[in-house]
């Protein structure tokens, strides 16, 4: 045994201690924080403590007796390897089933005895899927213990980054202005007042950004609205006074981070309250006055920021450009240097790559650590190189780059598949299958409202075909200068939320992918814009939307095997390109120039 | 305002007495009778009685002061004309939004009112949404009233057709082997009780087939099971003597229908109930005693008979081709005729069709009510002619069929459209647009396993890239020799339930179809069967799927826009008629077999 799981044998005997001390029988430690953050500050990531596990999501559940880690299937590999030698068990999640480990819990407890799971980080609408649930195997919710602080010694405090703002004319909307339309839609269901707790909501509304959270422009603070003004529950010294100033003149004020329970316990009887209850915990919505009405549902900011207006498309856009530009660059440097004999790592990648970023206009950081994964670590959907382990890029095979930068005008995600040495007939059989999956559903048009959801098919639809499939979504929503996961549209098998629809202005990947463990993996991504699309029939069957492809990098052609390419998916490609030279060409020069014209000849059909 | 309006004046009149004197302020009228089937028996269509509109789903609510139906997009038209005059208002459902009417009955009646549903005919899923929607407006459910009751003086009885067994061959698994299995799943989840109250699952289980409701074969009745033996609770008089003792002998003893609650009620404390919260009412749940606990999940017998046995697949098999031996000896005819100049009306379609189906061996009869809609009535998709109202077959245009039959060994369910006169390029392209729908689900593979609504849009997708979509979903499961629409399978928009998984056996109708509005309307519909199909990755992305078209007739290909058509597609119809034609040349002679053999030429690519 390794020290490393030894220490994770303490730590579950120490919350086992912390369960004994309390009277209750397991706990359940999600990957939460009070913001329900996907990414989570160390404070919270007790799960990642307990465990030793380090993916970014995942369930860890402790009873008196077993231990088992709950996660997709983008963490099997990493999981077991993290978890050997512990007494914590994985527990593979299916697509789809999130809250398996419900189940789980209700085989492992016997009726009469408490589950414990820590109300601060717990949302609501899982505490209500709980309770009723566990409910029906006799099993006790209790949501007013801490059992990761009783187990946690050294655990960090609140992150203290300074809050700054995101001014025009990249942010093409005022505060005042977002203000407004959230006012506007807590009138239509006659809340008089609104709890934002979701960091990112919070971010876009008050045209405001921080560095809480790595990747993420985002800070940690609760956001209470009223009908005229609204206190921003945030870390002491974290917002600058000018700033602050500014807030106060938009009606925000400051208050301390951890009083926003008060704030809503002092809320009158005559209050209206409008919370989401997938984006506020049971914590916060149980400190509301029982007399307090409450309006559940979808957070009004949510929904307004995954619309990016035109102006912000048209920042997007410009953002794209530069992001392009840094990948011809980079890929014209490490072509050219690949063919000298240089040896490159996967880390060199990275740090070369986000060099080539960080020279452009507008760049403020990455909006997630970089995925560069030669041949087998490309398998590993979320793989990313450590200094401690790492591949060297030799040989003949794929290598898979995903990564993406933050704007002032945007955020970008882009994923690539290089051939490198010699490639082998089943490598582009893969490469095009996945090639034709990204078409697929970028050329597809679609009725406005359609659930997103029921998009993910289309990409799957020519993977299928061959008996391939892959065991994530197909595509998320992107923020503006925010959070590179952001809802509410998710173009997967996982329904996770009913309000989904396809509306003009949100911004989507579309990454289909494919993965043979231990070989080689291949995934091809774009970012889209949902755009109105005139068709024939003019509207008769409702209004058609379509995707603009905002990504602007050549997509690898030596690796297509042109027998399994149709003429429309070729022309697809082909347009594609001839944009991609058009737009990138006044922003490189030199080699990355010259690449860019190669790479974008159009293919012959 | 003619009789039939002043009628449902009057009848709006008399609930609303019916609510003033029960205190209530509104009441909510399902299409549901306490068997939660699709299609009811006249005794449970009071929303009918009440409303006059006589589309089979749909739901009526009437306050002090509004009547609202709400129906789905498939009846709009037909709601439209039959309320007209009356002082209900249609309610148009968007697609997915089955029970809209929740928030227009918290937007019309105010905290503290009472709105009724009978407790008899609500399906428990269904009550457990209103209760916990309505709460948060304050509104109160009542469940202990039967309006409906007090405002229908000659309310029909129970129907009292006699039930027969459903025999081997074709009943290729008994009724022993079906009891043991639902009592190996009640096992697994420690169940000593089994309420099965849906009319399929009944008749599926025991092998007894009814005529109770119109073309389903099936008979009111409620089964409770236990470890060794079961009561089925049914009308007096239903089951002949020899059918008694042999269900008898399988341990299933005969109980008046009335008395299923009481039988409930009996249960002792120890007992556990298994109950499908979406196929059992409220009504019977809340018969069986506080002390019982209770399991909700899908009736055992709601999965098990949606997986066809490789034996009942041949019956299907053998049907279809009877089925379509039919068809090929109708449209030989009818053809035969119009080109002699003689004339059609839509009900002769319907009279000649089932005459020639009614001749073939194990027919027993329809499987629902023959639509042939010409031009115009072929835009409706629930239309069917009534000698009251029909339409001439004269001039050119398109005439749409969907009929089918109840066999011995199946049941069949078949669309198709036939260009008459001379067609427009317009009627080609939406014919083709159609058909390629069609094509594109039926020669899908998928992963097993994958939710049936997410093949929803890869029969859309041909129509959403010319602007085109229909209202209704893609397709609905099909029982054996039972009814026209089985679960719990959809593939369609709409997320009814959640294990909806695709499995090898189950028997699925493709039904893509575009409706013009006062013009025309295209459908083109195969019933197909769940295989396993083997691919060249030999199962490394998880065991794959695909459709074995089952339906056995030719397809028009004479409305056909080859411009529009790929090759592949191309290659998939000739295919399917090499099929058609080598299976169905021994069933049909004369007119039919030389019409068959002109209708399954290969297309030239």
């Amino acid at each position: 045994m390794d020290t490393r799981t030894s220490e994770t044998r303490l730590r579950i005997e120490r919350i086992r201690d912390a369960l004994t001390a309390s009277g209750v029988h397991a706990v359940l430690v999600p990957s939460a924080d009070p913001h329900l953050s996907e990414y989570l500050p160390e404070r919270w990531q007790g799960r990642q403590y307990l465990s030793g596990f380090t993916g970014s999501v995942g369930s860890l559940v402790v009873t008196r007796d077993h231990a088992a880690l709950f996660a997709d299937s983008r963490y099997w590999a990493q999981a077991e390897a993290q978890l050997a030698g512990s007494s914590i068990r994985l527990e593979k999640m299916n697509s789809g089933a999130s809250t398996q480990y419900i189940d789980w819990i209700a085989q492992h407890l016997q009726p009469g005895q408490v589950l414990a799971v820590d109300g601060q980080v717990l949302g609501l609408a899982l505490a209500h899927l709980l309770r009723t649930s566990l409910a029906r195997s006799g099993v006790t919710l209790r949501t007013d213990l801490d059992l990761v602080q009783a187990a946690w010694d050294d655990r960090p405090g609140l992150p203290t980054a300074a809050v700054y703002e995101h001014l025009p004319p990249q942010a093409a909307v005022s505060r005042a202005d977002k203000l407004a339309r959230v006012r506007a839609a807590m009138a239509t269901v006659k809340a008089t007042h609104h709890l934002v707790s979701t960091v990112d909501d919070v971010a876009w509304l008050l045209n405001l950004r921080g560095a809480d959270v790595e990747c993420n422009p985002v800070f940690i603070a609760h956001l209470l609205l009223d009908a005229s003004g609204g206190q921003l529950f945030i870390g002491d010294g974290k917002v600058p006074a000018d700033v602050a100033a500014r807030l106060a003149a938009d009606g925000i004020r400051l208050a301390p981070y951890d009083q926003a329970a008060q704030a809503l316990a002092a809320l009158p009887d005559a209050a209206k309250l409008l919370i989401d209850p997938r984006r506020v915990t049971l914590g916060l919505r149980e400190a509301a006055p029982a007399g307090v009405a409450i309006v559940e549902q979808i957070n009004p900011s949510t929904l307004l920021k995954s619309r990016k207006t035109s102006a912000e498309a048209a920042f997007i856009r410009e953002a794209m450009a530069e992001d392009g530009a840094a990948m011809c660059e980079f890929y014209a440097e490490f072509e050219a240097s690949l063919a000298r004999g240089e040896r490159w790592s996967e880390l060199d990648v990275d740090t070369r790559l986000s060099a080539a970023r960080a020279r452009r206009p507008g760049f403020v950081g990455l909006s997630f650590s970089t995925i560069a994964g030669w041949q087998a670590n490309g398998a590993l959907p979320h793989y990313r190189a450590t200094p401690e382990s790492f591949a060297q890029i030799e040989g003949s095979g794929l290598l898979l780059i995903d990564s993406g930068g933050q704007y002032l005008g945007g955020t970008t995600d882009i994923t690539r598949v290089w051939p490198i040495g010699q490639i082998t007939a089943e490598h582009r059989r893969d490469y095009t299958r996945v090639l034709k999956g990204t078409i697929a559903l970028s050329m597809q048009l679609f009725p406005r409202g359609t659930a997103s959801p029921m998009l993910d098919s289309i990409a799957r639809a020519p993977l299928w075909a061959a008996g391939m499939d892959y065991g994530h979504g197909t595509g998320h929503g992107v923020g503006y200068f925010l959070n590179v996961h952001e809802g509410p549209q998710s173009i997967s098998k996982a329904v996770a939320e009913p309000a989904m629809a396809m509306e003009p202005g949100m911004v989507t990947s579309i990454e289909p992918g494919l993965y043979r463990p231990g070989r080689w993996g291949v995934r091809i991504e774009n970012l889209v814009l949902n755009i109105v699309v005139d068709t024939p029939e003019g509207g008769a069957f409702g209004e058609m939307l379509g995707f603009e492809t905002l990504t602007l990098c050549p997509i690898d052609m030596h690796a297509i095997d042109l027998t399994l390419m149709r003429a429309d998916e070729i022309a697809w490609l082909n347009r594609y390109h001839a944009t991609v030279r058009e737009r990138l060409r006044p922003k490189v020069s030199g080699p990355a120039l010259a690449w860019l014209l190669k790479r974008t000849e159009p293919l012959a059909a």
